[in-house]
């Protein structure tokens, strides 16, 4: 059976909710923050050696790592048409988005949570915002082009790229102001009913930062 | 024609390698960074939005991000087994050492550059090494079980991985003097004609570093 450790307000959420957009069996347990330090309690951290969210079990295997537990489960349980093909042509759109959630925009969120906690007026801090600028700004122009992120069709590479947009947020202070494309696709994807769901599930007390 | 456009210095390393590992066809532009500031030239940048190495261009298609490139290269010109398969037993493993590299190791080897240059006896410089030693300890612990990332065979997990070891190190002062089991690795990965190649051929005034 697989089981999706879930660690409140946290990147595991993607998790969550691609098993609801697959309606693939599942068994969620989810695991709270402490509450003066907001790091993971001790039987969510013994539980793989990285000790970081998310974290899934499945018969004897142990995963971690986002993109590894992602390609795992869409490999294993079916990806109803999450994926796109090698064939299709758009392949190489899907892969870099779907790459670029975890290769630079995960990176450079935890580099503006660092600026905006600790290096806030800082010229360190503020060159630590750049490569989010960039970020947000390049999902911007391509939520302008297309209405998922790897073209007309919703995809994995939404699924992995969402956090960011979201709940991540309220690590960085970033708001939405500028990026009316960016605050459409959210309100899509928060009218879907897996998302709904998982965010539930996952995460009763928190109010997605759909805006 | 697939065209690698190789930064000097840098994480395309990766790219060149791959394409000698498959002995495909290929060209290579290199690139050097400027003398002074050490960042990417203008047509570098010019490339592709996100501007950072490495970038691929074939035929139409002009793709960033290290984990699409090698997905991208793997799948449309043929894995020659350096990817290990869903029904094969250490799928998991290998999905894990596949995207740690990119999703976590390189994010906390960024975190171990900034404090290394900037922040280096400060308590703040000091809590962003604490990823990178984590990640240091897991592949020594990796590597004391199975030669290779994924477990008795070299694949692409070893690819993505082997630049946050090696050249990386350069920037974030890190010795290997603690660690036998990834200089031992390095020593394997050293003796490979193809990564021997790819370094001559991507960065000739270069020496890897492998001890």
């Amino acid at each position: 059976m697989l089981v999706v450790h879930h660690l409140g307000v946290s990147q595991s959420e993607r998790i969550v909710w691609l098993c609801e957009e697959l309606g693939i069996p599942y068994e969620l347990k989810n695991y709270a923050r402490d509450a003066v330090t907001r790091m993971g309690p001790p039987d969510y951290k013994a539980l793989h050696p990285l000790g970081t969210a998310p974290i899934i079990t499945d018969g004897a295997v142990t995963l971690a790592e986002t993109g590894a537990i992602m390609e795992y489960i869409l490999a294993k349980y079916g990806d109803d048409g999450l994926m796109v093909k090698p064939d299709a042509p758009g392949y190489a759109d899907y892969l870099f988005w779907y790459h670029f959630a975890n290769g630079s925009v995960m990176p450079a969120e935890m580099s503006a949570m660092i600026s905006n906690r600790l290096l806030k007026d800082q010229p360190v801090g503020k060159a630590l915002m750049a490569r989010s600028d960039r970020a947000f700004a390049m999902t911007e122009a391509r939520l302008g082009e297309v209405p998922y992120l790897a073209g007309q069709d919703f995809t994995a590479a939404d699924i992995v790229s969402v956090f960011a947009l979201t709940t991540m947020r309220a690590f960085t202070g970033r708001t939405l102001d500028d990026f009316p494309n960016i605050r459409a696709y959210l309100a899509r994807i928060g009218a879907r009913p897996a998302y709904q769901r998982a965010m539930k599930k996952g995460d009763p007390d928190m109010a997605p930062m759909l805006a």
